[in-house]
């Protein structure tokens, strides 16, 4: 079957490798669409950072070149021994985790926080970017009715925002403000909805995205190209500060800006994944008794999410902005991406 | 008066100033002890940080120089009119606290976290090192029977301490760490085993601070200078990491250390004040969605600190290590603490 493996950095190849086999109590997918994640970007610019290249990743066993895409839905095509949940035809959405079930925090039930964490479509095992996947029973999903499959491609980077909202002190009627506003920091704006937030400040430099915030109900963005007092600005629109801010840049000095843009306890949600340090001023910490929390993926969402969904949040026609073939991930996907600014939720279709 | 008033950094004078006249709704009182703090002593060294020097004090509308002692006991000499809550001949210990009533912290009853906080003894109005003093009557606490006056002049740090721990996600049973076991890291201990925690690990440099945290009931002592890897020291003892880790020094590279001692889910309680900025790596929050948190000072907690003291707790004959004449402030207090780091609480006595 034809699929794209990550080799090294800018190195993604779409390529024939073997059909994977269903064993007992897993299931077999036909991909229909998978998102292209920033995780995804970023392990072509600079992995790698969730591929296993020096040794095989502890829970999957699998080692570099492996199958990318973890945002995906699909078809059930096969089930193995013992699969009760989904049957053949079922169209179904995979929580694309990899846990060990052992640690501490799995056997918690936490198994975002697994100290193995992977991720299938990341650190091997298989993923979207194919023709077909074999899973574990328990991640797999059965979409509701009324989905389709383009919007079952945004379940997984869904779960991510509604898990990191979740997870915030954030109550109906409360203020946030969400600095980044790429597809996660898009996706907190809509979980930001769902929670009854009052008021949802952007902060984004794009102006393209800037407007989809504002689209899709943002109260206002602020553009530190054209605001150089961005933590001002934010402290004035709220007068007196965000109860909660979502960091979802990854980008250092954007940390110390996010907590100074919250009220006196006021929290900070660290929704990004991190490529240096960060220095911030403990001060400003101590003197408000601000918080800053961080949050990884998701765990017992994806139900949830693709409930919301079928009530319109997490809009796939206002999201998905470009729709591309398999054999294209790599110029028409990977490269769109790190030159386009403009693109939201590229997807890529696998047959 | 006797009074020891600061001047600037290394310029603290004993001299004598006019006695403070009591007006209605305040109270006059006697000094009996006052306790020589780390901020009294970075005001000392490298002030000034909360004497005001630019402009007046928004709340006590005083600057440089300015009369210092924030943690003191004494007795009721005078009452102004309308005190209903304490009479002439009751011993009492005083709430230092400077806050404008007005902000939206004040509003809603946060005084500690008001935006103009202050410290009476550090930000005008008068303070401990002299013989009399006057203040609010809402800020001053009757001492139950029993209570030493020496006792009464720990109140305040232990107030510190006991507010941090409230403030912290720690349940009995739990396992703490504090980086840092100077005089409000020992008094944290001490809140510890108030709370009921079930390990408390401390870290720190000087041998004798060490051995004080054992005497007071500390689990095991981690010496960085003997031991290379803090991190992986108390993540072995604790099999996973502490629950709630206490940073107390103030030193950046402490705050990393404390984070990463705390397992999945742990929290970080700043209790320190900070003159440089901190370099964190975010991921380490993310990748275990562990948390941070600031607290500043106290509220709504003398009563309680001095019930838990008729208990044993926060104990003044383990704590006091020296006892001086205000005379000797300088040369016996303020000196001798920068040189000595065997001493833990050294009580000035204003008659």
């Amino acid at each position: 079957m034809k699929a794209a493996r990550w080799y090294k950095a800018k190195d993604i190849r779409v390529e024939q490798i073997e059909e994977p086999v269903v064993t007992a109590g897993r299931v077999k997918i036909e991909v229909a669409w998978t998102g292209i994640c920033g995780s995804d970007l970023h392990e072509y610019i600079a992995g790698p950072i969730f591929v296993p290249v020096d040794a095989p990743h502890p829970v999957s066993k699998d080692i570099a070149p492996i199958v990318m895409g973890h945002e995906f839905s699909g078809t059930v095509v096969e089930v193995g021994e013992g699969v009760t949940t989904v049957k053949r035809g079922d169209q179904v959405v995979v929580e694309p985790i990899l846990a060990c079930g052992t640690c501490a925090a799995c056997v918690k039930g936490k198994y975002n926080i697994c100290k193995h964490l992977g991720f299938h479509g990341l650190s091997g095992g298989g993923g979207g970017f194919s023709e077909f996947t074999v899973v574990d029973e328990r991640w797999v999903h059965k979409m509701p009715e009324g989905l389709s499959l383009e919007q079952g491609a945004l379940v997984e980077p869904a779960a991510v925002a509604l898990h990191a909202v979740r997870m915030s002190k954030l109550k109906a009627g409360d203020r946030a403000v969400v600095f980044g506003v790429g597809p996660i920091g898009l996706l907190v704006i809509e979980a930001l909805k769902v929670a009854g937030a009052s008021e949802i400040y952007a902060v984004e430099l794009s102006k393209e995205r800037g407007a989809k915030a504002l689209e899709l109900g943002a109260t206002a963005v602020i553009n530190p190209a054209e605001e150089q007092d961005v933590v001002g600005k934010i402290q004035a629109l709220t007068n007196g500060g965000a109860d909660v801010a979502f960091e979802v840049t990854g980008v250092p000095i954007v940390l110390q800006q996010a907590i100074d843009s919250t009220s006196f306890e006021g929290e900070t949600i660290i929704v990004s994944i991190w490529e240096k340090d960060a220095a911030i001023q403990p001060n400003n910490i101590v003197l408000s008794e601000r918080s800053v929390k961080g949050i990884i993926a998701y765990r017992d969402i994806f139900p949830a999410v693709m409930h919301l969904m079928t009530q319109g949040y997490f809009p796939a026609e206002k999201l998905v902005t470009k729709r591309i073939a398999l054999d294209d991930v790599v110029t028409e996907g990977f490269e769109t991406l790190v030159n386009d600014k403009d693109q939201i939720k590229i997807l890529v279709q696998s047959k």
